[in-house]
């Protein structure tokens, strides 16, 4: 159970909205596959147009689910009427993004007046097994009174 | 001039072969606009696929060419012998990356031994003018003797 | 219980050691509370030297002890002829560190051939209650076959 | 030349008087050697107290530096109803801090409404040779209306 409390009832809605207002989460393949209070998971099934030069997931798609799940983790604690935007984050890659699909889970640690932190973690899934391949730390700031449009 | 001397008179080629074996980079469409000994710039034009929900290159593509450009100009100074992977980043977004081309350059701060620390700035070009939407600073790893197949 | 099991049964004499050799810690007034496989708790009372402007524990001394206390849980799972350095670390300061005690404790998430990455969160103990101050993210390297001297 | 434009012209007694406010710059021993509109550079002897295992200047000791040149480098530019706060930094540690002094310099890379980018380095000066030893990212939000007390 989430230790946090929505100030939206209609949050999980809205995240998805959200989600699909980005072109690029189509473009890479990638699904909303949980949204609670302070967390949500983004699943990405593995295609050739995703691969480095070793045939992995390229770290730039690890490193742009992880921004987008810390994100959106954020944006469920969000009222109606305000959006959020990454400042900043840190990403480790600790293990090569092998297999045939990429999960990361996006968490909020602190939720500040404006700012959140929120950690995520990327695991790639090969064989059945998962592969804790990196970990985000991240930084988020509210843009208060500013819904997102559509 | 660069302040760095390549151990391979063959860095810029072995570059763009690397870079050519990235599905991600064809996908996203991307190309290698300039590689010097120690620097790396890569060019984006904007397109629909890459956008995030307010109409601007998505965050997650500005991270996979920021970490891209930084790792590339770290490959620059590898022995042809060697190659490098990607330990961690810290991207600070600092602007929306609003208009048509995405522009990241990627600088060695300091070559050492086995680690590389380097530095990017993402610019977007909007109207002729290029806004500096996004830094970051990471850390690569040589893979010795681990030259990369293709 | 840990997940990590040490190379060097010595590693808890070893971490108190190191730790007393650091004229820092000692300058800092900070102590080793707790050292496990892949874990270490420093603890800091508060005195008039250690604060900012607003009376709080410095930054530098939260980051201090975040550093350290991740490279420590490093240090724990080293074979006994190798030691640690760290690379970068990341530190999110996310409530002032008001208090009387500062605790910081340090937890190896990934466990490399020669890079660890390890997480680290601060406390500032008042009147009782522990205020989460900081979360660290840090990445450490090991030098293989070089102890430290001491 | 700076490129910034003071908004308070009383800006370096200001961060002279913060900087004096800080028991634990004192306890270091650390100096404010520069302060310019966007820029601040800090500088501190060696002494015993300060030394890490090896006998180098302490990793905490340096992200100290980088962290306050840094957020000061911000203050400049406040208004004098305004303060400071690091949100979070990132620093790599790239050379041991071997040497006689220790002297940091952080300049504002981003000037936003409430946030600052700024970017710092820290070098030590050995043999009357300066070693580039690190280099901070970080992430500095500016408290409106909320002057600093003393």
């Amino acid at each position: 159970m989430s230790k946090f409390t929505p100030r939206n009832p209609d949050f999980a809605a809205r995240v998805q909205r959200s989600f699909e207002n980005q072109g690029f989460m189509a473009h890479l393949g990638a699904k909303l596959s949980s949204v609670e209070a302070g967390f949500v998971e983004i699943e990405l099934p593995f295609k050739a147009e995703l691969r480095q030069q070793h045939g992995f997931f390229h770290g730039g798609v690890v490193g742009s689910l992880a921004d987008n799940c810390g994100g959106y983790a954020a944006y469920t604690l969000l009222r109606a009427q305000d959006s959020v935007v990454t400042v900043e984050y840190k990403l480790n890659i600790m293990a090569p993004a092998a297999g045939d699909t990429l999960m990361a889970q996006g968490r909020v640690v602190r939720a500040g007046r404006q700012l959140f932190v929120t950690q995520a973690d990327v695991f790639s899934r090969k064989d059945g097994r998962d592969i804790h391949c990196a970990t985000m730390l991240g930084t988020f700031m509210t843009l208060i009174d500013t819904p997102e449009i559509g």
